[in-house]
């Protein structure tokens, strides 16, 4: 019946394999990249609601203001506060968590973990026993980070006399807050609560605290974009890899910390500490982040997405057309690249804020910067180039401040179009850490996963929902 | 004649794109790559030479003792001294300069510059007329920084009052120095030799060596090829890119340069200069490069080439077989990114010791690790790739301790192979900066070379003259 074909010229259709498309493109031939999945897994009743979502201008026009907002926007360090000071709405008997709203009952291990430690550091109760107590009380107040423009790694527990970076966009008038990066090992984000862990972030709110803010007051506030895009160009992604950044921040703040009259033993110390970090750079890459999505948010309309988040128990995004509400489905366990001695059995299900990066087209997004990685999170460097490429089929443009030296610095995907992961089944790409499903074990492991399909349906009925008549 | 060759089975060789090729590997099928270029530059005589060479056990033997001495050296940062008391041979009236031999009066521009920048900076005349009246007086004695266990970028001038990194091989027992990094713009390596010029020198001889040096006192020696190795995953080849490996640098020393007792204001000073200047690094890389190497000399009958330097009139190339030896031929002028306002005609022919990195398998041959670079000295980020595994046409081994993450972590071609480099046709690339040919206007650009193919013949027959009869 189809004999004929074999007369014809053939067009020769490039199913999946990235790299020989890439090769034909740069011997100047043409090469049709085709990755086809059954558009909004399968299902009809999503498929029709999506379809009422295609071509219409007011989402387009829509998301071409959220997403002019989201890369006009211009995030700069200005300096360290308290975040009872600083953050926005926070109580003095709040503590913060990664991800969509949880209870205290239903936190995963490491999650409960971080709490008592907070309620330790916090001097809530004097030993672990008596912190449980105090959670399990109804005195505390448990909030998402991201109600109070704020954002945590791993489960994120923020509590009100940690320091809290203080980002500002000077573009669009918002501000977002996250914590600093204790290292790895034990510490509180993965739900570590032992008393070197209190006493370090003790030294933290003080000394650290103190060096860093002195050394921001003295250099004055300074522009977060061109640092993460030399850190592109240096090999990371600013997720999961972030010696780069970590030491590009190190070189830019030291002088300014040795000129602004702390004393100098307090400055070693401070600088040491970063020193040994290479992660240390994680929780500023995830403010900048948060406050150029949250320039985003609030389009009527818009079907970007704002907010990827997990708590260790759901996986919730936000949308920029419906402002707050969260749309949130069972969050995965990751497979990755276990630590010796820790298997798939032994984790937590995904967790923390650090997916804003992602959102923001870094992490995952920019993992073609980022070859090195995969010696972290597992794949190999051919799978990391594909997956920057794979993502610019569910987004809505690209960040011209972020290239991707491999890809001839082509800009980095950003901007998720939730009718686009629905339309074309391909789901955002997550780099990321692993917990022990128990408090107090740490990471691990790490690996790359993905944002779960039905957060991505619901967001698209309630973006049908809010459309007038189809 | 030839047409029953399309009733059988094809065999497809790939000619020159290597993207092509690596596609095909990647898609696990199998890739003939092929590169052909006439053996010994088409001459009969150099050809006759080259292949009573070709199988020689003797020379096989000398090669992989040659290329074990390299690969195994350890080069390990032991602190900061004055040239005078630490330099093998340094005369109290010996200024050095980079490359093969060359009097003053047949020097370049920017060589005779830095010279007379010496002479003033040594206190040996007061002006640049007085200087020149000494330098044309003949009490100078003017020796290559290679003849002195040195090397030193661009016209390399290293006079006896200089600051030296001083860098063991604990290994093998040598140790190798090279000067302190000037920064870029205005500086005696280009030639320039104005008040502010002698004014940095002046400071880096006393506030940064003192602070360098009594880091590295309290710090203790530390190893170059860990910290090499991670730059290389950060996207430097250590030669035109340092950015991370300075970076690193810098993270590493600064806390033991607080705690050394050091006056703060002058740390400060010195760990701003260095922030500062994201090619501070290459002197140290340099360094390093030429220890490693230096391990490898003398080993009879070796075709392995040890040095690869310019003076900015020859190029010359040492042989371990033949020790001491240069083989020298005119230096080429660099095809590059010229800065706005400068072409190839305001260029200096190539010049500097730099190329001892190329030499130690990295730079130019290292080139796939760090893709940004070629916004710097022009290419796209195929052409780097491509120039990694080309590199691998003319080396005796691969370097395990450098990695190339890109290439799925292979290691970087190393120990260059005169006969191979005259059988293939194939040069040693060299990545570089381009000096204006004028004393004292500095860099004007940067760009790709490669070594003379003279070189290479010269140290070819050498080789056949240094056999028994064959």
């Amino acid at each position: 019946m189809s004999t004929d074909l074999f007369g014809r010229d053939l067009v020769v259709l490039n199913l999946g394999l990235g790299g020989f498309a890439e090769a034909i493109e740069g011997a100047d031939a043409t090469a049709v990249d085709i990755d086809w999945r059954p558009p909004a897994g399968g299902s009809a009743e999503v498929g029709a609601a999506l379809a009422e979502t295609i071509n219409r201008p007011e989402i387009e026009r829509a998301n071409e203001t959220a997403f002019a907002r989201y890369h006009a926007a211009n995030p700069v360090l200005r300096g360290v506060g308290r975040a009872l000071d600083v953050l926005p709405g926070m109580g003095e008997r709040t503590i913060l968590h990664a991800g969509p709203p949880v209870e205290w009952a239903e936190m995963c291990g490491p999650m409960q973990g971080a709490v008592l430690g907070a309620i330790l550091f916090e001097g809530w109760a004097e030993d672990l026993d008596a912190a449980r107590a105090v959670a399990d009380s109804g005195e505390i107040t448990f909030d998402p980070c991201h109600h109070h423009d704020a954002v945590g790694p791993m489960s994120g527990v923020t509590c009100p006399s940690m320091p809290m970076w203080i980002v500002d966009n000077t573009a669009g008038g918002n501000t977002a807050y996250s914590s600093l990066n204790e290292g790895l090992g034990k510490v509180l984000r993965f739900g570590a609560n032992s008393p070197d862990v209190i006493e370090r972030l003790g030294w933290m709110r003080a000394g650290l605290a103190d060096v860093l803010s002195r050394a921001l007051d003295t250099h004055g506030p300074f522009e977060l974009k061109p640092l993460i895009a030399q850190a592109l160009h240096m090999g990371d992604e600013v997720h999961n890899r972030n010696v780069a950044a970590s030491s590009l921040l190190f070189k830019r703040l030291l002088p300014s910390a040795l000129r602004s009259g702390a004393p100098t033993d307090e400055v070693a110390r401070a600088f040491e500490f970063i020193a040994g970090n290479d992660h240390f750079f994680v929780n500023l890459s995830m403010a900048a982040a948060k406050v150029m999505l949250d320039a985003a948010t609030g389009v009527a309309n818009s079907s970007m997405v704002t907010v990827m988040a997990r708590n260790g128990v759901r996986f919730g995004i936000r949308m920029s057309g419906t402002g707050d509400r969260w749309f949130t489905t069972e969050a995965p366990i990751v497979d990755g690249l276990y630590f010796s001695g820790f298997t798939r059995d032994d984790a937590a299900r995904d967790i923390g804020d650090s997916a804003i990066t992602e959102t923001a087209g870094l992490g995952g997004f920019a993992m073609a910067a980022a070859p090195a990685i995969v010696q972290f999170v597992g794949g190999n460097p051919s799978q990391a180039i594909a997956a920057s490429r794979e993502m610019r089929s569910i987004t809505i443009g690209e960040n011209s401040a972020f290239t991707l030296p491999i890809l001839d610095f082509a800009a980095t995907p950003a901007g998720i179009d939730v009718r686009k992961v629905v339309d074309t089944g391909i789901l955002p790409i997550i780099n990321t850490g692993i917990a022990h499903k128990d408090a107090g074990v740490g990471q691990i492991g790490a690996g790359i996963t993905t944002a779960p399909l039905a957060c991505f349906t619901q967001a698209v009925a309630a973006l049908r929902a809010g459309l007038g008549d189809g």
